[in-house]
């Protein structure tokens, strides 16, 4: 298994502070020592991906990440533990495609079993994990679903997301973070927690490391801003537990869309299951 | 326009002293100081890439680079002086495309007037630089061209892109490096040297920086790599200048592949010149 972190904010931001708390979970605070990365996406849809197939809290490039800021408005990140594909960089999330000139990243938290979709040349996994494979084949049918749509809005995307994430979510866990420089699309089927950062801005402790910060003084009254994280990374600060099964789209640090997968754990007899969705109109 | 450097290694081989003489032709001893990238391909089929929209001879990120080896066979690296496109990350080169289960970096020195091919959703540009637009048409046209081939080899491939890489010449200077990790192909429309580095092993000194190595410290004798760059980097060694319109692919430290675009600087009637591709069997 591994963890995800991401953050979703409306003016571009640091994430320095608790990326720093994130990475010791790569070996320190937790046993997710198979390779990290994180990718930043800026506003004019660059994405500058970082991973390193070593342990995350004794990384000297992850060191160098949590003190030299690259401020964007989506950033996720990924500590692994392997269940499928080998300790290599090439296995390590988020895994990264390009489409509809945009740059999409993925990362998730799970095992899929009896995964093996077909893929077209375009969107063939590079590396041997089960979670590039779901990245690819969902890239794949976005592709094909909006074949003559230029350019789908997060309002239409996230409903066949949704749909597709519930359809992989039949062959096991599958936590996942997927961008695109506009909006982050966070789903769980067993366990991810969110939290909206919005003044009045107060200290805050990191779980997985000795440190404290006032976010009254490094944000103007205005910021706003979405971070998620597996587990909890602050103390201090209110984090939601996501439903089993629930999926958000957040952009301008706030939730634009909200709905349901309902899925089973993989089991032969979860092939037959209906897989619903549920669309809810977010009261953004 | 830009400066191009490519390490190709039959052994896994750290680049960091070629690399800190080339940053620096990022704004400290040449004027490329809109960005920089590098591109290390591992034996895995990972792709570790690092760009950055200032001045490589300022960065924190590249003294990084410099400092802490990332061995690998394959590595490409660029720095820019924006001709088309801003100056953001979007626009720095290597650009990254997966094809086929393998990653592909792509680095132009050079200008393209008019070049403004149609390309599939799945080989849309992020940015707005020529250069990224003729490395999407490059990986679109090979998908059409190997569509029924599923493992090309480049003994397959080289003609195909020396072939394209003159179509793509009619509209100015393209100088270029293209790596998937199992070899570097390399064109020069204008200019381009290639060195190859085998034992016996001696003292070389950077054009660059005040800085020498003794290559017989830190080489066996078996060990064999061809470096390529815009302008040579190092004194004491035999930096061979390419032909315009040469081709050549490297792999395992040597030349491959050799062969010639015959191509005339971008007019009007360029347009209708016919473009021939002499291919020779290299003597490798």
């Amino acid at each position: 298994m591994c963890q995800l972190f991401a953050l979703d904010s409306a003016m571009p931001t640091s994430v320095c502070f608790p990326l720093s708390g994130f990475v010791a979970r790569g070996g320190a605070t937790a046993d997710h020592v198979d390779g990290w990365g994180v990718a930043f996406h800026d506003d004019e849809g660059g994405c500058r991906r970082f991973v390193d197939a070593g342990r995350a809290s004794d990384s000297a490039l992850a060191r160098h990440l949590c003190r030299h800021p690259i401020p964007a408005r989506h950033i996720v990140a990924h500590v692994r533990r392997a269940t499928q594909g080998a300790v290599a960089a090439v296995n390590c999330h988020p895994f990264r495609r390009e489409w509809r000139g945009r740059s999409w990243t993925f990362c998730h938290n799970g095992d899929l079993k009896n995964f093996h979709p077909a893929l077209d040349a375009a969107f063939a996994p590079v590396g041997a994990t089960d979670s590039e494979r779901a990245f690819c084949w969902l890239m794949q049918q976005l592709q094909h679903r909006f074949a003559s749509e230029p350019a789908p809005t997060w309002q239409a995307l996230a409903p066949v997301v949704a749909e597709l994430a519930g359809e992989i979510a039949r062959h096991g866990v599958f936590n996942f973070l997927l961008c695109d420089g506009r909006a982050i699309c966070a789903h769980a089927s067993t366990r991810l927690h969110w939290l909206q950062r919005r003044a009045p801005f107060g200290r805050v402790r990191l779980v997985d490391r000795d440190a404290e910060i006032d976010l009254a003084l490094t944000h103007a009254g205005s910021d706003r801003a979405v971070l998620m994280a597996t587990e909890p990374l602050t103390l201090g600060e209110a984090w939601v537990a996501f439903e089993r099964g629930e999926m958000r789209v957040f952009s301008g640090g706030q939730s634009i869309w909200h709905g349901c997968t309902q899925n089973v754990p993989a089991t032969a007899a979860a092939e037959a299951t209906e897989t619903a969705v549920i669309v809810e109109a977010a009261a953004a």
